[in-house]
């Protein structure tokens, strides 16, 4: 008994929207791109509404959701060793916590591991800087979700002066070696750099500080932050102009409209995943001779 | 500047459902209750349709991610020592990997902890059978979801005969020791059996053998341990008599309707983070003096 491999549910085709690798071609970094001309209230390759965006979000995440399934299965069945590192950075308040939410939930809970990346415990501040990302690695199969990373390794050191310019500074090229090693292994990383405008960050904060169900997220530092605005630009800057790679790319993705975000790195995403070409994997059994055992199974009434 | 805590959103009022603490109640465990006697096409606490099920579990979804982060909010910042862990069992495709993906989609990836426990590993079979789950009990503030747990080293091993009855049959009191020094730790235990006729388990079983994409799912086993259903019944009886308690109840759920299965679930949660009676905590922090600042912070046009 053939049975012929289910067809990945298609792309909503409804909705005015670019493919999924014109999406990423559209939003992947190339050195020399400026990181502050990016229009963080842009929606590059979708040109609807946000109604077309929810519409859109929900079949692509059903897309999302049966790609990964065939990673995992085939991981699980074959020993396929491939799995996805998604990496989010961005300013605070730039939607990295939302973000990480709207993946999970597309995805199996089995299929995909989290990690956010604080001020580095005691344990962590003991070892050095790649130990903690190292420990968190998706396993076979699985999409990796990192809530910041190692590049706060440079940029909270750099922007908080906690190191001298010579150890940051030697990160890019350690960073650049370790991604390097993750893609030739199978890993394929993703990096995301979400963008908002001063604006929008205003609106974040002022809403952490004056409802009182989002008061417990206020730190002072959020602002004294905001207010080295452009020393952080040049320091995104220069993270993107020294770390993007063919194997380890950048996406700057505009975030002030957050259905955006959710939709364009759904897209990156599938596009990562769609160039595995996985196909369901076959059992190692005879089906009518399962399905003649499962009849046989059938439990006596008591 | 004071701010009044916000409240818990309203339960959905116009579903014919009962409440959190009367749903708990109806399918709470009393030892000499008989486990094969629930009907598992049953929706104890609900007469409503599918449809009004899912308008309920919207609704509900809410208020239990409300909760969580009042519990996740008040451990970072008031150092509050609670957590919940569920832990879910049943018999193979009764709905465990649909019910953690319904509970974690519901709430904030940071906030919840998803372990499975399947055969042991070389490394967890050198240890005593508590260490892995030890591993993964959740911090404080957040929901730990067992996929299967510790009970297998009752069940798995007892149905597969992987061990004398002297070994697994001592471990029921083990188990009620270290679920009694989590509850009164302040780990609230809450444990979940699904329950599905064999009719249905059959149709479950039935479609991993004939579509493509949930032919990796089949195991052999699957069918072995159907055909010894009875024995089951047993073995999942003798765990309920012998390790119901008031500090860690089982709850049995019927789930041959999934819906109705998550959504008893989901009350289940609510009442028992209801009982915290947790506010939002207070910032320590001046709102009006912050605003200042945040306004002064705005960065100037470049």
């Amino acid at each position: 008994m053939k049975i012929r491999p289910a067809e990945v549910p298609p792309l909503a085709a409804n909705v005015p929207q670019a493919a999924p690798s014109e999406v990423a071609d559209l939003l992947r970094f190339a050195p020399g791109n400026s990181f502050a001309a990016v229009d963080p209230e842009a929606t590059p390759g979708f040109s609807g509404s946000k109604a077309d965006g929810k519409v859109a979000q929900s079949l692509d995440n059903a897309v999302l959701s049966d790609l990964q399934e065939r990673l995992f299965a085939n991981a699980a069945v074959n020993g396929l060793q491939h799995s996805v590192l998604l990496i989010i950075q961005g300013r605070d308040s730039a939607g990295k916590g939302g973000l990480v939410k709207h993946v999970v939930s597309a995805l199996s809970p089995h299929g995909v591991e989290v990690a956010a990346f604080g001020v580095p415990t005691a344990e962590e501040a003991a070892h050095y800087f790649l130990w903690r990302v190292y420990r968190r690695l998706p396993r076979w199969g699985n999409i990796g979700v990192f809530d910041r990373s190692h590049y706060e390794d440079i940029l909270a050191v750099r922007m908080h002066g906690l190191a001298p310019q010579k150890v940051w500074a030697e990160r890019y090229d350690v960073i650049n070696e370790f991604e390097e090693g993750l893609h030739e292994s199978g890993i394929r990383v993703v990096k995301v750099m979400l963008t908002i405008s001063p604006e929008e960050q205003e609106e974040r904060l002022r809403d952490r500080l004056v409802r009182a169900d989002k008061q417990w997220k206020h730190s002072a530092s959020d602002i004294s932050d905001r207010a080295a605005w452009g020393d952080y630009t040049t320091a995104f800057q220069d993270v993107l102009d020294r770390t993007s790679r063919v194997g380890a790319p950048w996406f700057v993705v505009p975030a002030n409209r957050k259905w955006y975000s959710r939709w364009a790195v759904t897209r990156i995403l599938i596009n990562e995943l769609q160039q595995l070409g996985l196909e369901w994997p076959q059992g190692d059994f005879d089906p009518a001779a399962e399905l003649a055992r499962l009849e046989a199974s059938r439990p006596k009434k008591s």
